[in-house]
């Protein structure tokens, strides 16, 4: 299918991006849950809520086990969180006397979470790589053409004369920021949740923190105070931080495409878009598509901020809301961030 | 791919809708393409623009022809939009001396907005059917359950004694106007686009208005009074409907989740989903989706009265924000339906 | 106070509107409360739920009431709506025996929603009346100037030639077709709120459809079928409206600032803004204003649409939130007709 | 005026806040402006830009400069901005031969971002210490009431037995992260713009650095590695802030709400809101608004994030738009944290 355009076969070309994309398939998500319920089962075996048996079947069980999409989706349309059936087909896949070790004292969201988590790991680490690249391409430009004299506008009327340098300052200042504030968004949101039913580890009779210890340090995640299954504020900053990192790409697309313009004629675009309609044009297609993301990015942002208002202990509104927009804004972000490469790669300035 | 939860082939059950879905498939979406190609060389035949035996030659290549989809991916990372490369490719199977004939007169908005609106047509009877079908279904609960007394709850507080009719009626009015509007927004989206290389049909000779509303006629679609490549107000409507809608049903999805509470007990759910860690769970699963597809149009709706400001003849950012968010928007909505129509079927009111 | 930038006694004579703003200031609003205490005590007397002299004695009183501001202040802080307070107040001064016909078997909400229509009946006029104006400028200007010469440009780039009565038509078909959905908006809009406590008119023995419809007859307004007070789509649908209008002046707008560009140059600004640093500037500043103001916009409507999301019999957190921004989208909309007709006076194209 | 419900005088009582909202004075702004004007003077004086004496009649024109503020209104309608005229003035009473040492160097932009900055930085004052008394009102709760029993809820329906104190732990840590952030907040905002006509202090012969630096020093706000004129991340981090702070007190709002729900009653507030039509009724009317907040804020937040999309050295119209949220999410944020704070000081939790 293809309703988003991040999914589209040839539209996701250019506004999508494969490499980000590969940890929101189904395999990849998949795969992240079988590595929870596996060191979940080492963690409570370790606590001797589990047998040692049990957490070896469960973790060879995890290392090969495919569900049954199909009934995982008819599942989800009534249970909405695709973990009570993943259980029940690996239970039943167990069978006794393990199949009730699996998934002990855990509950859906302990699941679901700590499963993004652990592909947002790699995926941070691909967008921080990313804007290093896009850094480095505005610092050559600068060590390039700085010296280039360009007319300053403001308000989009020309000012006073700079040097390209000037503009390049404001391009990639937010953007050295945005790279130095990954550190804070990584200590922020790869954390393991774990909470169980209701976020007490109320099945581990006050042993519930050594097994959320052993648990994190298995799966090579920070621990957090308690948890997090209703304080979704790291995941909003993840997302806040996406927004940033568009809107600077957005900034520099918008004044690309401005300094484009025929007339103004600031820069060359080496690789712009052609027309159905009219083989002259250089259309500064990544320009604009920059521009649109950064949109798209910032009003996205709007609901995930409306999902921080996480009813009691567990709201299945806003924890849905937060599964439609996160993924799109990250692979968007991707995006952003290879074109904008892209993009650097081929302009010519205009002396 | 399923960086969409509406892509995802789990989620997807939940919170996609096949049946919607089908319409944005690259698939659907070339075919409505090829459609417009065929109906263009027929209508500028029509005119003598082009010759019958080529007008022949594309309907033919049209009712068949199959793209390579990896060129087409890798051209529209350049040039932002498929048409061009699609154009090349079908003129290449078509060769001497038709190959020119192909597209002529058109540009690529006018075959990617006019082959959105032939999936609207459909798209559009879909989601009036689905309301149709909720709305019966309310009557019928209304007929049946209509007496039952509730307490009515204002500010999330006990008020007065009313019956179950009273607040069915504040669910269906919304739903029956949007029915009726239905109308109003079929006429404001369902016209060809046509338009020429920057809106003026400039390859026609003045005989452009004749070309068009032989195209329209051939397409089965309303004529635009000129051409609407940078009025996007009709699909702005479309959008904002498809938010009322479903605002309408995240009202009752919140009414019915309230409802449903333990303590109040108004309603108990026939099919409520499972939960993990708690056997005796009966989660509103489809209440709460309805909530959380209203906040996801709600917001996607800023996205595309954004995209109203379209600069000049052709903006291409604010045209890839409208392929961001409109698309989601529809099958949101179909999901929302689908999933009212499901909950509605289920419920049972404490007399 | 200026908070809002509408309510700033500088900014406010670029971005707000004083004519507008007038059916804001608490004066207009506490009058149109009062015409509805007015209202309805002659139209329960009607009926013979309160007699003729207390009837008599509320319109007195209404007539020239002027509450303790500082009172009503203080008591919204406790119920987050002025009503209960300002009928205190205004039964304290009837005195007995009439003091308990005054608000006879309405709630806050009757008093506070149908007061709001009351003042949106002539701001829709207003905004009618400048929107018209707008597009008389707009034809005055394709009549003189419709047929310069003009490079289109798509996607920012130079395209083909056309003349200005070309782009002029993509500016003003959107607004004409605004100004002809301003009938619907009215009919959906301009309703009664009448319900009562819990919105069956409960006090009213069976004949509260008779009191409702002497009700709106007094206050020439339409009578909804029942009552509206969780029914939101009417006021959603005048702000998309108010949206739809300033995303077609920003357009607009956006056009004029970039056809305005040194180099482009293809239309000159008679009374553009200075600059504190320098005096050569020509600043476009009326264009920017309407992008600003068609952005704000069309965010703002992103809270409309939430606010469908109404709970129950009455939610303060939804109709709190449409507190907080339809009267600024409608004074942004009135500010942005006024800019852009004022705008429009001052052009002068290039030939 | 209110349009701004922030700036109504009666219901600002409860969603808007005198003490924030004192800063946002027209007042205040142009005393913030006039401090800039004279530090600017003493810093250029410093440098030998200007005389000695210009420096001491700027200080003391500013020091007692009452500004004709219909001019400036005027004149804003015409600029954008109302630096110009405010310049104008001061310099006509200054009069020859001192002038043209005011602003000298300087741009609208420098006084308007700079004068913001500086009363952003009591403002952040008086949100943390409201932050900090929030915080210990929760604290208090805990130590009182902590161990009461509680049904936990997950998905709207009852899970497991937990204590007041696990939901009052998912309530206080985001706030306690928030107010942690604030002083990155702080070091990204609390910054001198400066940057004269295009960014590059062009009219300091390569002394530019030496005159901001002073002028950092003399207003007591850090010195950003050149200006930010076109870099509006730190303002935007703030505003993330301000929504992630009134989120987290949406979702404190929100359970309380459903708490004191008949049926639930986990809690009695003691200072419920009144109704008009039923005496009965204890609304829990702080907590809608914490609600209605928060849902504002988030909105807000994309209008922001679409501001970083700053063109060129200079944007009218995203500077614009920062103008018409900003000061309203501050004072949003600000009556969120007030309400908060009353709203937890009347709960009365069920044993």
């Amino acid at each position: 299918m293809s309703i988003s355009v991040f999914d589209h076969p040839v539209m996701g070309r250019l506004l999508g991006d494969d490499e980000a994309a590969g940890y929101f398939s189904v395999t990849a998500e998949i795969a992240a849950m079988l590595a929870f319920e596996s060191a979940l089962a080492a963690a409570t075996a370790d606590q001797g809520f589990i047998s040692d048996e049990a957490a070896s079947a469960i973790s060879e069980l995890s290392a090969t086990f495919t569900p049954d999409i199909d009934a995982l989706g008819e599942a989800v349309a009534r249970d909405g969180v695709m973990v009570p059936e993943l259980v029940r087909q690996m239970r039943a896949r167990l069978g006794e006397p393990h199949a009730f070790s699996l998934h002990f004292g855990a509950t859906s969201q302990d699941v679901v979470d700590t499963a993004l988590v652990l592909r947002l790991k790699p995926l941070l680490d691909l967008l921080g790589e990313r804007l290093e690249r896009v850094l480095e391409r505005l610092a050559a430009i600068d060590q390039g053409d700085g010296d280039i004299q360009l007319a300053a506008r403001t308000r989009m009327q020309i000012a006073i004369p700079i040097h390209l340098s000037d503009r390049l300052r404001n391009w990639s200042q937010p953007l050295e920021r945005a790279r130095d504030d990954l550190a804070v968004i990584r200590s922020r949101v790869l954390r393991l949740q774990f909470g169980g039913a209701a976020g007490t580890l109320d099945r581990f009779d006050g042993k519930g923190d050594d097994v959320a210890e052993r648990l994190a340090f298995l799966l090579d995640l920070a621990l957090a105070d308690g948890n997090w299954h209703t304080q979704r504020d790291g995941l909003v900053m993840l997302a806040e931080w996406l927004s940033r990192v568009t809107g600077a790409l957005g900034k520099i697309g918008q004044d690309i495409v401005l300094m484009a313009q025929n007339g103004v004629d600031d820069v060359t675009l080496g690789d712009a878009g052609g027309s159905s309609a009219m083989a002259h044009k250089h259309n500064p297609v990544k320009g604009e598509i920059l521009v649109a993301l950064s949109r798209f990015n910032a009003v996205q942002l709007a609901a995930m901020h409306l999902a921080l208002v996480h009813e009691q202990e567990r709201s299945g509104s806003a924890w849905t809301l937060e599964w439609l927009v996160l993924p799109q804004m990250i692979v968007a972000t991707a995006a952003a961030l290879r074109n904008a490469q892209a993009l650097m790669e081929n302009l010519r300035f205009a002396p």
